[in-house]
């Protein structure tokens, strides 16, 4: 049933049977999104018992602070400490900051932008040919902030295991190339986590701009769908044995672990680079939210207490991932026009349709009321050479929602392959 | 009892008299705050309520969002609709942003320091002559926020109708001088509002910078001590008539009205300057914590329950004044050496000292164990070209312990008096 051996006759007769399908479902008048990794409400219930947990006057962290005043700039201790853990470094390399782990990257390449991470070096503003390293497909965000910044972003491809390390190696000897955006466990989007290796070699790179930083998202670090998850090398650790402590900075937030929008991030990095970011946040806040800082702390109890709440989120995902899987696999796979991946954590499936389809597969499905994250997003400048990258985010539509969202995405994948078949006029 | 009138022997008479008084306070050990205008327990006590108003499933905006997940980046409507009374301006002229409003000014900035806030113009970072004005005294976080930026700061007295206009007038002649900032009613740390005529001659400034903006810190809007309170112009409707909508740039918070580190933080501005300020917020962040936004609607229920609470506030505030100033007036008055404010809100006393000796009081205070904001700090620079303006913070201290440190403070500005006069050989 490859599509690709099918005669131009076969593919006519096929694209009339799909096109009354499809107009049928468009008859449905369906309004389901697959757009956003965003939580659905049955995990954002998991969590509502943080709400009401401080009361009265017991709003104190365990040093004494009155978190309902002002003060502390880099979050209190018993905050600190759980952040420390989820990212796997120590309390003191930890700044706990607002609500939203992207405001801290945008605010870190802000702060370089204008002020050198490595003193006497010049900032990054006064290098009009700046570059960022963006391994694709990668994270529409991501790439948002460093073209708001104007760097040109230089695409690397990715593989299973990561990263092209060897093009990365070669890209870095331009003193122009400033860093680097890495979403090292469960990649947004293709769900792969970097391989030791890979790992390895990122800590081991030797870059010609000595001020090059690793914008080490781990948004994904705890966030396994299997008991038997993937585990990727520790960053810090790596880089502590190749001289390269000041290369990373991490990230993460408990945006996907309590409630999106209230939950608290945290960055970690060396002393060094930690120096110059809170030189910055002095002038910037008095110091952000204590009480939520501690409701968190208070909701979880400790580390333990936090992964056993990712076992919940797991539960309530893997059925969705599931049906995303199975949907490819029973109703899509065997016409030969797509490829995925099968993640073991994160909140996407990362599809390739036939080439060249990616653009009509979306609007198609928006047109039958599906929405899916943009064609093109997960590769800088929305620019997918291929066009076949599609990222399918199944965490908030209901089962039989996501159930109905796939029938339509595959009906539309097949349209379109035998669309693009014919232009391409195969026999 | 005026001290220039006495003799070098009455001097010393004095200051053997105030020396044994000064070492009795000094063992006993006081550790009192009179630093930072930051709310007493008694205040905090009064948004307990605020902490466990969210339950279950109830977190829903008017218009339907699920405040627990992500969106929403401008702040929920309800939310916007009450920072926009407190700041006197229509709900679509408002952002409200994380828990900080000194965060949305340093970031206000740091956007236009690359992103120009007047298109074709160049953005800050390429003017490399860069000043601001500052009306001094002022508040020490926003030249902080200055200095940071490189800008040059240039201080502009204040008298007791505002900034010295006239200076204004002639400075902003200057296209390199980019903003200027304001905290126009009970001014940190003067307490002065300014005067109709001088928020006309504001609104009516023809700056040689097109993109000359006010920071109009409106701290302490609603932030009254008393029913009769002070009233300022709307400095919107103000530049609506000259013409100069852009020019202003308010902000607000709740810090000072339910808790500091985890209130709200909001922002007003044109529509033009709203639109370079998004389209930052769109790369920064994917919205703000919602949660805190409903919490705070939900506890006030409109503005004229925010108006209530705010009287509770000045309640427990007004005696921490009223002790502050008794003790100016009845314990150092009488000497000739000092002149303060009497404010109708806001957060701070501002007391000069005599000429050349508030470093030196602000040391003797703290060898006393009373911890006053550092002297000078209220210029650019921490440059007061008297070395007399300290400022008081009565906000925090219980009663008891506030007529103490007052007790302390009268005391070491008589002795720096003292020493400073017979320093300068007076006769």
């Amino acid at each position: 049933m490859n599509y690709k051996e099918f005669s131009r006759e076969q593919r006519d007769a096929e694209l009339g049977n799909l096109w009354s399908e499809y107009n049928g479902i468009k008859e449905k008048g369906l309004k389901l999104n697959m757009a956003r990794g965003v939580p659905s409400p049955e995990q954002l219930a998991l969590s509502l018992g943080m709400l009401d947990i401080l009361h009265g006057d017991d709003c104190r962290a365990e040093d004494g602070t009155d978190c309902r005043n002002y003060g502390v700039m880099d979050g209190i201790p018993e905050c600190k400490r759980l952040m420390a853990q989820v990212m796997g470094v120590t309390p003191e390399m930890v700044m706990v900051g607002g609500n939203s782990s992207l405001n801290m990257m945008f605010d870190t390449i802000a702060c370089f932008m204008n002020h050198p991470v490595l003193p006497g070096h010049p900032a990054w503003a006064l290098v009009p040919d700046r570059k960022f390293l963006c391994p694709v497909p990668g994270y529409d965000r991501h790439f948002g902030v460093t073209e708001y910044f104007g760097f040109e972003m230089i695409p690397v491809p990715m593989d299973e295991n990561g990263p092209d390390m060897d093009m990365v190696e070669e890209l870095v000897k331009d003193p122009a190339v400033k860093g680097m955006w890495c979403v090292p466990k469960y990649s947004n989007p293709s769900g792969i986590s970097y391989s030791d290796e890979v790992v390895r070699r990122i800590a081991a790179l030797k870059p010609a701009a000595e001020d090059f930083r690793l914008m080490w998202d781990n948004a994904y670090c705890i966030h396994d769908l299997f008991d038997d998850h993937d585990e990727i090398l520790n960053i810090f650790e790596e880089c502590e044995k190749t001289g390269n402590i000041d290369m990373p900075i991490e990230f993460c937030s408990t945006s996907k672990i309590t409630f999106p929008g209230s939950g608290v991030a945290a960055m970690a990095a060396s002393e060094n680079n930690m120096k110059v970011i809170k030189e910055k946040y002095k002038y910037q806040n008095i110091g952000f939210d204590k009480l939520n800082m501690l409701r968190h702390v208070r909701f979880f109890g400790d580390f333990e207490g936090m992964k056993a709440h990712m076992k919940k989120h797991a539960e309530i995902l893997r059925p969705r991932f599931d049906i995303v899987l199975d949907k490819l696999s029973t109703r899509l796979e065997e016409y030969g026009v797509v490829s995925y991946n099968r993640p073991r954590g994160g909140y996407f499936v990362c599809v390739d349709v036939y080439d060249g389809t990616a653009k009509r597969v979306v609007a198609l499905c928006k047109e039958a009321g599906v929405n899916l994250t943009g064609a093109g997003a997960t590769y800088p400048y929305g620019n997918d050479p291929h066009d076949s990258n599609i990222r399918i985010a199944p965490s908030f539509p209901s089962l039989e929602d996501l159930s109905s969202a796939m029938d339509v995405f595959c009906i539309c994948a097949r349209i379109a392959a035998l669309e693009k078949m014919n232009e391409q006029g195969l026999a």
